[in-house]
């Protein structure tokens, strides 16, 4: 008996889950249709077109979350304000039809001088608390732009955004590092790791990057190993802003390639890690109802 | 009388100048030729028909500065290791015709755990030690690729590079930031100096890059704003690298609208600045001789 239609709707795909009770997955799937690619903005259109079979009269109800709820989306639902957790959201929903079909707002931290935002991550991170039965920690989210978000009392209390993903692909594929790096390389887990270092001793992004060339130049760096290590620069320059637990672990949510390099940097840092993938999507929304 | 025909052949440009017995400009010209625009690797051939006009027989040597000595340039000549003056750069010349058409080498340095390397800014520093009268100092060259180099003795005894311009060329022309972002904007000193203050604060490039992002989305930045704040926020990161000197000046080499922007930063930081242009290169390249 389906109790929930689960949408995950980003910048660059659809996917829609139909969940039972205990929130598991009855049915699943996904589109490249992401809000980039919804011709004349008719939202309304590509979401029938691809959830009108799940949508019963009287049936369970849609949440949406992530870009859809952005000015870019289908409506703007505006952020929620941290401190968060689930009941602020599900208070917050923006409903297009009542009852049937709504937008989950992003969350704001606006406590520093700068604000910061999220659309989709804060889902993620509800159901990885509640898959992992946790309502404190340290959460994760690797990406183009990475999230690191603190929970106390299960409730979202403050995050930072890092751009810790794009930055590899801008001088991956648009700097001078792109003639000497082959970005299609498997992992080089000890390149990585040399790199993890190499940001932590502080020179700072924009020298350690221009090592990427000289390290190449000096036949200290194959073009395979350079791609690695200017990952792990990266994800070291990510990792040094953190202040990570001494006890607990540190819990990751993402895709499988992108969770082994964040597990190997922080696990070489001396974190213990815990890891889910996009199944915290469903259980998150989940969460909400 | 000519004395030496000085050219600066870079990545993107040829310029030349024949200089007098004292440095004095005679004459001067350039090119949009620079080593990337050779066709068919036919150096001596572009050489010839830019500088044919002022290599008369039995006259003014010519010495060549920048990427011309590059791998991808005429010819490669090796780079010379730190520490190194005028002295050692003079005895280091390749020769392409004795007597008559030297390269310059590069500087290396191998100090640290990582290499780094420059081409045609050990000439600018020397011209600018012999402009000021200076043995002993800090040394900027702002650009694509910044340099700091430490100056003792007339000789640099070290020096690190920071892709700062070419970060801001990839964040503020292919990152989500290009979108609301006015790059053709004139600077705007208030923004620049906040994003300077900003990297300052030693959240991270990463972090503080997505804040651009954010401070536009609640209204606290304007696209013309946001391009000079992302510039400040990148010669801030790089600022913050660097132990200035409490007595002395900063001496900072380069382009107008560059040295601008960075006796602002340096300013702010309560530095001292002296500045200089395009002829400290032939001023630097008149003491090898």
């Amino acid at each position: 008996m389906p109790r929930l239609i689960a949408v995950d709707w980003g910048t660059t795909s659809l996917r829609g889950a139909l969940l039972d009770e205990a929130g598991e997955v009855l049915e699943e799937k996904s589109a490249p249709l992401g809000i980039l690619s919804v011709p004349n903005g008719d939202f309304a259109g590509v979401f029938a077109e691809q959830f009108s079979d799940w949508m019963k009269p009287g049936g369970a109800p849609c949440l949406i979350s992530g870009m859809a709820g952005s000015r870019q989306g289908w409506v703007e639902a505006p952020y929620v304000a941290c401190p968060a957790g689930p009941a602020e959201l599900a208070r917050h929903l923006h409903w297009i039809e009542r009852g049937r079909i709504a937008i989950v707002p992003g969350l704001s931290d606006a406590q520093g001088d700068v604000p910061d935002v999220m659309r989709g991550e804060e889902v993620q991170i509800f159901g990885a608390m509640r898959l992992a039965g946790l309502s404190d920690g340290l959460f994760v989210l690797p990406g183009t732009h990475s999230k690191w978000a603190t929970v106390r009392g299960g409730r979202v209390t403050g995050f930072r955004t890092f751009m810790t993903g794009e930055a590899y692909g801008l001088f991956a594929q648009h700097s001078i590092l792109a003639r000497t790096l082959d970005a299609a390389a498997p992992l080089d887990a000890e390149a990585f790791l040399h790199g993890v270092t190499r940001a932590g001793s502080g020179e700072g992004l924009l020298h350690d990057a221009f090592g990427v060339r000289t390290l190449g130049l000096f036949g200290r760096l194959s073009p395979a190993q350079s791609a690695s290590y200017l990952s792990g620069l990266l994800v070291g320059e990510e990792l040094r802003q953190q202040k990570l637990p001494e006890r607990g672990e540190v819990i990751v949510i993402g895709a499988a390639a992108l969770v082994e390099r964040y597990a190997l940097a922080l696990g070489a840092k001396g974190a213990k890690v815990r890891t889910f993938g996009a199944n915290a999507t469903w259980a998150g929304l989940r969460s909400l109802q």
